[in-house]
């Protein structure tokens, strides 16, 4: 099968592996109906973080093609979403909602899913099969679920966006765009996105957004505080990873406010006596998908979401390449390939 | 009247002040029935935090003397108990309840309670009467409510002790202490303090301590890891303020777990990737003790708790510098003092 590999920084090709087979009677193999990049790819992409001929990709929807004789949820024929981490449904930790520290976890980058097949560790825990096929226009928002959507879901649930709240995001990529759809969803009253980019804003304001606020930094976070009678937003997401985004987002969030994070940490660092002071709350990491994955389903199926329409760029599995010098150049916010 | 100064680092003496005087309409005078030395104190004292001829004190009980035209939810003669934070209880903040960040708060601190008499700015907001005048058995607890117990309460509250819940502690001073008491009235099932202290296990023992473990630093948070199959607790209290004490706290608490930290930080700086990699809840700072006021007096009153007793020490004000010791030396865990 054709798969993605990041030989280096900068450096996407598309190379023949062979096809995955079930290892373990727990395993599935599905085929990909579609893939995607990730923003948090874009970090070695960039030289960030480490890369030498990794695999690629972990979000994905598809079609079951083979089972382990242990598996009993799923079978194959059936479409499947997942989350961005393998995990067993069934331990204490996945039992309290915490899927994605499952003490079985297995991280599908490590796997790879910008390809044609995958196999799928704990298919039973990991994997939610949709009520039939969905139609094709259905497909993007159902690859959201699989990473962008839930985790933007965790943040505004970890920030505790919900009716009355005034939420905040800093973010304006897929990932916070669709925190702005979860926090409307939720109930928010007061929506305060920020953003620069024109198309970013407007879809931030389709997604629900009331305010755009262009200021960054202690001045973006001053602005939220003006907006706020002096006092902050009660909800923020933090959904980018740098220090500068964290430090926005704790000091734009009211005393005894929520802040959700889910931009992976790249050399942030937060004072303690800033927590001390500010008395908010600080919740985040990767994203427990598999635990919002049910009602994200139902809410795509039944057609009162969209977040499928993050995808503005729809290419080839082989010119992935391509789609990740879209993302890394900002000309697109979220790429989708079709394998 | 006299007022406990410390002067600088090391240095306490007990001085002549002029009496306070009703400033603000909404101020009340108080007469102090009992007062104490707190564990933050000890910072200054040890030089950590600048001192120059400050005031010191801000945990008091007392008898109202005299009121402010504005004032209406207490009286003269009234026995009374507030918060280390004067607030006015009427702003969002305070309805929230983060009374401790109240848009007016005053530090009390400031003001000063380590003596005769002392100035409670917001009466109405601060203060709550006891239903009577307390029997002398009951002042010591009162007393604590003002602070240590309040504070004890809000770290648990802030980890989320319950019902089925193993709540770990780190810090045996009076307000970790407290703390395991408040895990226990909350209904925590296992309730691990960490002390190396004969005195203090005991006294957390008696408080509701199920287990005592004598490890520090990553290998106490291993023990706990270990007595809850590899999982880590599910709320840990962090009641000092230092780096080692805050990683302990994180290291020992399971993913989707709540660290309530009430420790004031210093010198603390807390990594991105690890707050991201452990899934933790993190909240703390100033503990709004007014929200848990009306119920902490209540519970003294019809003495189901007895908080009182982490007073092992009790002094007249005029020895205040050999209470200062006393808690320096960790010959006492806590030290009333009677003005």
């Amino acid at each position: 099968m054709r798969q993605v590999v990041m030989t280096e920084p900068g450096q996407v090709v598309v190379e023949d592996r062979p096809d995955p087979v079930v290892e373990q009677p727990t395993d599935a193999v599905i085929r990909l109906a579609a893939t995607c990049v990730c923003g948090s790819d874009l970090w070695p992409y960039r030289g960030v973080q480490q890369v030498d001929h990794q695999v690629m990709g972990h979000e994905y929807v598809g079609v079951v093609e083979a089972v382990g004789p242990q598996v009993r949820t799923v079978k194959p024929g059936d479409f499947v979403v997942g989350s961005f981490w393998a995990s067993d449904n069934t331990c204490e930790i996945c039992r309290a909602g915490y899927q994605s520290h499952c003490v079985h976890r297995t991280v599908m980058g490590s796997i790879g899913t910008q390809s044609e097949r995958a196999r799928i560790p704990l298919a039973d825990g990991t994997l939610v099969a949709t009520p039939g096929m969905p139609d094709a226009g259905l497909v993007p928002s159902l690859l959201a679920a699989s990473d962008v959507l839930g985790t933007g879901w965790f943040a505004a649930d970890a920030a505790q966006a919900g009716p009355g709240k005034t939420v905040a995001v800093v973010g304006d990529g897929a990932v916070g765009l669709l925190a702005v759809l979860a926090a409307r969803q939720m109930g928010a009253e007061r929506i305060i996105a920020f953003s620069r980019h024109p198309g970013r804003q407007r879809l931030a304001r389709e997604f629900g957004a009331t305010d755009i606020v262009e200021e960054r930094g202690e001045e973006g976070a001053e602005k939220v505080k003006e907006m706020t009678g002096g006092l902050g937003a009660h909800s923020v997401v933090e959904a980018v990873g740098t220090q500068q985004a964290m430090m926005q987002a704790i000091h734009a969030t009211r005393p005894g406010g929520h802040v959700g994070f889910v931009g992976v940490s790249h050399d942030v660092s937060i004072p303690g006596d800033l927590l001390f002071g500010t008395g908010i709350h600080l919740h985040g990491g990767p994203a427990p998908v598999r635990r919002y994955l049910p009602e994200l389903i139902r809410l795509i199926w039944e057609r009162e979401i969209d977040p499928g329409r993050v995808f503005d760029l729809t290419l080839p599995l082989e010119q992935a390449a391509e789609g990740y010098r879209a993302m890394d150049e900002r000309r697109a916010v979220k790429v989708l390939l079709t394998p």
